[in-house]
């Protein structure tokens, strides 16, 4: 089975319409959300192309596009944290999706953390010092990855 | 007063340290999520440049940058529908920014929603056709922003 997408006629197709029409960028990729469908809470910002779009309407599990990999990414493959989707959205103009999600071990990030999002930026400060909102990790990283290479790039 | 970003150093800076330093991509731009403070919906997804990142802190009122116009954006500025910053959040490799906002109006998406997200994608389908979760709109886009071109691309 491969999902159809419809091709984009107007603007009233797309953000009236019944159409799933996404927009990819110049790269093929589109920004992909993804919240805890309990807590509402923001896990994580990934990408998605075609096919991982598609496999995860297909299967109910999150896969998205590795940039750092340049690799189809069936979340949790590696961890074991694969997330189930509950609920899929897209917005307006079909360029991003958003991903409702139960995630197994009830983490998603891969420092460790709960969420991606675990530190604040102070606002009304001109040299601004982040601000840990979670200090508690779910799990090691290096328990889970080993030595595979970190993700972040500088 | 403009915000000063930290070079990006070493990995364990960039995930684990106090410094913000943001990654901006090949563009100049980094995704902004943003959701509703008090009940945590995701409202839109957009992107910030350096200067709009910098404004946003600064000014507590979420600022992006236009695709479409090439501009910087002040959100509210045409339809008074201003975001109000109540939490700025980093995620790990500092590539993705959250904003947690008040909307004034209550009303984020230039198609006249409260969300820009109001349609379901569903599952298990190979020709998925969009669900509407949310069928009434907060105003009427035209007379909000008159003959403005519409922001969404084919």
């Amino acid at each position: 089975m491969t999902t159809k997408f419809a091709a984009r006629t107007s603007i009233e197709q797309v953000e009236e319409g019944n159409d799933l029409a996404p927009k990819f960028d110049a790269n093929g990729l589109i920004p992909a959300v993804t919240t805890d469908a309990h807590t509402g809470e923001l896990l994580m910002v990934s990408h998605m192309n075609a096919e991982a779009l598609s496999k995860t309407i297909e299967t109910g599990e999150a896969h998205y596009w590795s940039r750092s990999r340049q690799a189809l990414w069936h979340k949790g493959a590696t961890s074991g944290l694969v997330q189930t989707v509950k609920e899929l959205m897209i917005d307006d103009d079909q360029d991003c999706v958003w991903l409702k999600v139960d995630v197994a071990g009830g983490a998603s990030c891969h420092v460790g953390y709960r969420s991606c999002f675990y530190r604040r930026i102070p606002l009304g400060e001109d040299a601004a010092h982040l601000e840990f909102t979670d200090t508690e990790k779910v799990f090691d990283p290096k328990q889970v990855y080993g030595d595979a290479p970190n993700p972040t790039k500088l």
